[in-house]
């Protein structure tokens, strides 16, 4: 069964042809457990202040780099979206009529389905990261971590 | 010649030992232009309202997937760190004495080096969508444009 079988398509909807050229790698640094099992769990935007918190899990290899994450309020996550197909160009959103180009939305299905979310960081500890604001899937794999000192400036 | 002989290593870093493990893949989908030609040329960080405007080019199979882009004002540029080394989980950045944990800055030496930049959007062609904030070398790849309606509300 194709990706395109299981996953269907909408009317409107434009895939590229084609697999996936492998341009470059990524590597898993730890995986992300959400209270969302289901996609009609996960809510449409992540919620810094009222969200579920959530937990970053660091694979052992990696926990070090999480020396002096203490000093921040807030982060950005990035993580693999591993259920998204990857082919589509133009997009119709659940809640939309209207076609729209995959760069317009922030829809997982994009040619490199990695996910970003600013999060409000809860609890810093040796082999995980608590915090507020995702909306994946339980078990999404993590990519990255980055700090950000104020959410609200633009610099 | 290794990748820690070319980039180096300096005292107090702390780097992980084993190639990097491919879990996912990720395809160009174009390349960034910008007036930054060698590390010493990249500021610190973008500047969105005093930055120079750099292109980001998109390849012609994703060309349609701009279509839309021309209602939002900001995005998220993520972009892939070619020349960056992947093993440090304790760094010195340079403008630092102490080493710190590589989810506690923002430096491009990272296990997924990929590059985050919230940029202003000032001109969306056909082929191209002209920014400002970008900070990275010239003919960086590119990997993904996600829309942001503001940059100064959390949510």
């Amino acid at each position: 069964m194709s990706e395109q079988d299981r996953y269907g398509i909408r009317p409107g909807e434009v895939a590229v042809k084609g697999p996936v050229v492998s341009d470059a790698s990524l590597q898993f640094i730890g995986r992300i457990r959400t209270p969302f099992q289901t996609r009609a769990d996960c809510p449409r935007q992540g919620d810094m202040e009222a969200g579920p918190v959530c937990t970053l899990e660091i694979a052992e290899k990696w926990r070090l780099a999480l020396v002096g994450l203490e000093k921040f309020g807030f982060g950005d996550v990035l993580y693999w979206l591993d259920q998204s197909r990857r082919d589509l160009v133009h997009q119709r959103p659940g809640h939309s009529n209207a076609p729209v180009g995959t760069f317009a939305i922030r829809s997982p299905v994009r040619p490199n389905p990695i996910g970003l979310s600013r999060v409000a960081i809860v609890e810093l500890r040796e082999d995980a990261v608590l915090v507020r604001g995702l909306d994946c899937l339980d078990k999404t794999p993590l990519l990255d971590i980055k700090p950000n000192r104020c959410v609200h400036a633009p610099s």
